[in-house]
């Protein structure tokens, strides 16, 4: 195998597409000579951009793509019949092998979509979900699911929790990391009919480190490592965190600039503030994996600027190095042996 | 109708039953004359806790209740074998007429239950949903349910945003206020089954005015009034709301004691950040109350100290001059109405 990662990476997708997909692409080559980029978008558009900048030519390559998947679009159509698409372009190289992985800031339902119908899920994988890092007072803890899988059943969510305790102990380093249930109360008994459905089969489980239901004002402690939901739920437990703390700080500056005795204290306070609360900024881990799939795809923010592109880009290399998808594979594939022997 | 609002008060739930309870109803007594406080519980135990103050005497009365419902209990089993606790004690006399409202910080699963059990719900209301309100930048949002009614179906949503609506205009005294459905986008057809079902409806409803969807992010921004959706998911938008706070705010408070400098400023912005910050902290509002029941219930955060428990009294007072039941009773029935003739 190669020691250089192809990223393939979709530059006209998310809000600040295509200027800060570029930077953050140049930013990733400026920084790391294992990594190789292809661009997909319009050529004329993506040269330009480039244009502006000074790095390693040959670690970014443009590739043509016509046309562009708008995020309100229904996906399943738009990734159909946009075949000239930054989107269906570049996750098609995922799938011929011509790129390892595949980066996209862009609409995250075509994301899904096409991460199914394009790469592929791999073979006992029910649903592919989306596992964002969330920061915590302890470091991160993996959410999983928060992407376009709702209604889920009891049985994808414990493919969630193997798939998740893979990625925690792979990529993230954590030993033997915990998983928790979301659930509105500590007891076993309590919750909805996923999640009491969920409940015992997640106990029965002996290849994860199942420590029972979460109360979501836990989540923030970071006592959990991995946290289960289904992407409903997760969707709004990842929008709520960025929401609350978004209102929280603009409430502290405003606050502080109440008085000139608190102003004055603002400017003290700043710089340790600062470097405090940027452990606490999501979009400093970079990009959420889609896992489950044959190969690599990486979904960032849409309101991704450089540095969570340049992130997304370089968190590819961790990924095709911890072969976390052949890990999963030979995870699923266990699992069934062992169902099927025990079903006589 | 008397201009005294009878409050029964269950002196013994919550983390902090039954000091902080009981203390609570005293500080009520002191700034209201308007209040009169039955205080089921204990006798012996009351006696004693009542002994430490001084307060106009006639405003509190004890009525004694020797069991305790525990929080972990399994709620229907407890309301109906446990008839001598402080709940099913207080919540009958809401039921025959010698209490205008219940005030609870104890199990919500006992009092979820012994509200429609014991006080009974208004006919037509198909499921009493707990509404409590939230900081937002704006000022209060009102999130509902975030009661024991998991997997809710469309036709309980359309009643919480009717309900909820009333609530806001009534008691927050917000116009015509806006109402949103949870959701995973902006768009109609995103969403899981139970939130593509009721978007319709909702959108049919002439009597409330909804604005759509609402993802998670905006809440705290305080755009939409009335929050509507299934308790699971209110659930952890309350509690997720607390635990970031909490967490962000231990952080901030790490970030500033760093440095010998950020310290110094630390202690210049105090004051004007605790003001700031007190406006964002739920339990400043008083508890939730369990709308669409035939007597007013209201449930205060397990944790509760004396303020809000006396913040919790005093919104009764609100409650029954605003006579919100009546409203939602008339509303309810309207609509009955309009269906039956719609339906020839």
């Amino acid at each position: 195998m190669s020691d250089i990662t192809r990223v393939a990476l979709d530059a006209m997708g998310g809000d600040n597409a295509p200027a800060e997909i570029v930077k953050g692409a140049v930013r990733a080559v400026q920084q790391r000579k294992d990594i190789q980029i292809l661009l997909t978008g319009q050529e004329s558009v993506l040269e330009k951009e480039l244009a502006q900048y000074s790095y390693p030519g040959e670690q970014i390559r443009i590739v043509n793509a016509t046309e562009v998947i708008e995020t309100a679009e229904p996906p399943v159509k738009a990734i159909r019949v946009k075949k000239d698409s930054s989107i269906v372009v570049a996750m098609k190289m995922v799938r011929n092998g011509d790129a390892d992985a595949f980066v996209s800031a862009g609409s995250t339902g075509a994301v899904l979509v096409g991460g199914q119908v394009l790469v592929g899920r791999i073979k006992g994988v029910e649903r592919p979900p989306l596992a964002p890092l969330l920061p915590t007072l302890k470091g991160v803890s993996l959410l999983i699911d928060c992407g376009a899988n709702v209604d889920a059943r009891p049985s994808h969510l414990v493919q969630f929790a193997r798939m998740g305790s893979i990625y925690m102990e792979s990529i993230v380093g954590k030993k033997n990391p915990t998983v928790g249930i979301v659930n509105i109360g500590a007891e076993e008994e309590k919750g909805n009919a996923l999640v009491k459905e969920t409940f015992p089969l997640l106990k029965e489980c002996s290849d994860i480190n199942f420590v029972g239901s979460v109360e979501a004002r836990e989540i923030p402690y970071g006592d959990v490592d991995v946290i289960v939901c289904e992407a409903f739920v997760g969707n709004v437990i990842l929008k709520l965190y960025e929401g609350v703390g978004g209102a929280l700080m603009k409430k502290v500056k405003q606050g502080m600039m109440s008085s000139l005795r608190s102003k004055i204290g603002a400017l003290l306070v700043k710089p340790a503030l600062k470097a405090t609360l940027k452990d606490f900024d999501a979009s400093e881990y970079g990009g959420a994996p889609l896992l489950g799939l044959k190969g690599l795809v990486v979904k960032t923010h849409g309101s991704s600027t450089s540095t969570e592109v340049c992130n997304s880009i370089i968190q590819c290399v961790t990924f095709k190095e911890q072969k976390i998808n052949e890990k999963i594979k030979d995870a699923i594939l266990k699992t069934q042996e062992t169902e099927k022997n025990e079903n006589g």
